[in-house]
């Protein structure tokens, strides 16, 4: 194996990597629910500015085994892209759902600024978007959460609207008993009530919200009418691809709706069930008060999330951030700059010697 | 600095990385011209393949300053992409006008296998695609070629066409003298014969091959119409963004013209000079024999080259190849793998102690 680092390139042709280990270092430093809550204060602070951002459905290539995305965006200072894929059947055969990777770079010259795992880091910005959004469309006081789903995001989640939302008890149900079994085990410490149920109709009773993230490609029906009781915030993260929904049409039609970005929810999101000029609201509207969110106590809402690119960038953002204080990264060699930038091949020649 | 490999990560979680210095080793334990002409065969092989490829044109991000591109391509087996920036005043201000880098993964689990720099592979694969072309469209017995623009790109095109085509000399010219001379200097053992000239009237007297490849982000007219005899093949790589061209209409309307991508050479290439109707060949029907390259002597024929997914994915695939056999890569720890694929939480728990 190779010196990673070459002594003599120059800096310029560095990129800052965080892997796996040093994100886990990170996490471990900062704290798992300290750190959801710094990241949901990016992303919301990104969502607040949501007209300056460059936005694009994500780019995606589909299989019949799953799905491999390019979500990019920029603030036209600077430019973000994450690399992630979703395959459910990746599980049974000992692989993540989802595995991810993302970048930042300078809009002025191209040139990359960081390189970092993805997968722990959607884990946490995905669980920080969920309870950010939950400031605004949960009813006041809500401290029971169902959790159906109790897969690799489920105590992201739990820790999230924990220390973002005051959560006490969570209530979790997993068709797979194990899964249960495993999320209780790791939230144990955690501070919550934990109650581990067998059905998803015992799961959703006395919740005051109820969040799904379960990770069949296809269209299935977590929540039924019957169990969504008045005043209750759904927060669905699991249906986030062109045929996979979780919600029974009939709940969406009771529900005050709201999305990320709409042209990419209509794709991949709950109301891909529902007629393309059905109403609904962007979640960035509500925080900046354009838009209302929560206004009645009977109300039902529904955060219909599928992740957007502008959460991965706001997460990004946060890591960078991070570098300097803790040093939990390495430098790549990512960047060829040779003294004279038209003069590649001389770089090359020079190597030799 | 922590340490970048974790000793108990597991296998699934590392993907080969090849660095810029690694790269370079590459590039010189194989030799500059065969490896462009080793590229060259596996981009014509997967030109040869051309309908088994997702094909979509690249997503860019245009800013006053450049544009960052991600392109991204599939083969139903191996999924790649390359994020390239191109930034003209990058040059001036002591940066690289293009960097790069790029990924493979396998579609059947979306798990990255290579990660890779692309500056020097892309300058690499750019003039193994010109060469390559160059055999279906030049003409026979070309031996000499013009290289207007001898920027970072000009040496690679040189060994290519010498190379795979069998040109003795090239004729430089560039705008600022200095480059020309760098050129100049570079070519000196190649076996080139190498002239520098003091014009681009001076530089295709003579040529059975004209290349062009210059940097400005602009409509520039780098040849004009006297300046190209009958016979003639144009090389035209410079021109590769909305509003960059190098070449006058009027040569375009003498020429039989040949595209990578049709629908992305029409927003990029020279023929956004052309109506949208106006016929051009896509390279591939050539090289399958469902088109007619080069029919006559007189004709003058264009590639019209943007820089295609295929062509990087192609280059990576090469290099993924060639990572067994000389070891110039390290692995990264880019991917979370918990023993559960559900239990990403408890790794990072784990990962504590």
């Amino acid at each position: 194996m190779n010196m990673m680092v070459k002594p003599t390139a120059s800096k310029l042709a560095m990129v800052p990597f965080v892997s796996v280990d040093n994100m886990m270092r990170i996490v471990n430093t900062i704290g798992a629910a300290k750190m959801i809550a710094e990241i949901a204060d990016y992303i919301e602070a990104d969502f607040k500015r949501w007209p300056q951002f460059d936005k694009t459905p994500r780019v995606a290539a589909h299989s019949p085994d799953g799905v491999i995305e390019l979500m990019p965006t920029s603030d036209g200072e600077t430019y973000g892209f994450k690399y992630v894929n979703g395959h459910p059947a990746n599980m049974a055969r000992g692989f993540q759902t989802v595995t991810a990777f993302g970048m930042l770079a300078r809009v002025d010259n191209g040139y990359p600024v960081l390189l970092s795992e993805m997968t722990v880091l959607t884990a946490l910005r995905t669980a920080a978007t969920s309870a950010m959004a939950a400031k605004y469309l949960a009813p006041e006081n809500a401290r029971t959460m169902a959790m159906i789903g109790n897969g690799a995001q489920c105590e992201f989640q739990a820790l999230a609207f924990k220390e973002i939302i005051g959560i006490e008890t969570v209530r979790l149900f997993d068709i797979d008993p194990v899964a249960t079994q495993k999320a209780a085990r790791n939230l144990q410490s955690s501070g919550l009530n934990v109650v581990e149920c067998t059905s998803s109709q015992q799961a959703v009773a006395g919740a005051d919200i109820i969040t799904t993230c379960t990770a069949d490609k296809q269209y299935a029906t977590i929540l039924s009418d019957n169990m969504v009781g008045a005043g209750v915030h759904i927060n669905a993260i699991g249906g986030d691809c062109p045929g996979k929904t979780e919600l029974h049409r009939d709940i969406l039609l009771r529900s005050d709706i709201f999305v990320e970005y709409l042209p990419q929810s209509r794709i991949e999101g709950e109301i891909q069930q529902l007629h393309k000029d059905y109403p609904v609201t962007e979640l960035w509207q509500v925080i900046t008060g354009e838009a209302k969110g929560r206004s009645s106590d009977h109300q039902i809402t529904l955060f219909d999330s599928v992740g957007f690119a502008t959460e991965d960038f706001s997460a990004l953002r946060y890591i960078r951030d991070q570098l300097p204080r803790n040093g939990h990264f390495v430098e790549l060699d990512m960047l060829a700059d040779p003294d004279d930038p038209r003069d590649l091949f001389g770089m090359i020649e020079r190597a030799r010697e």
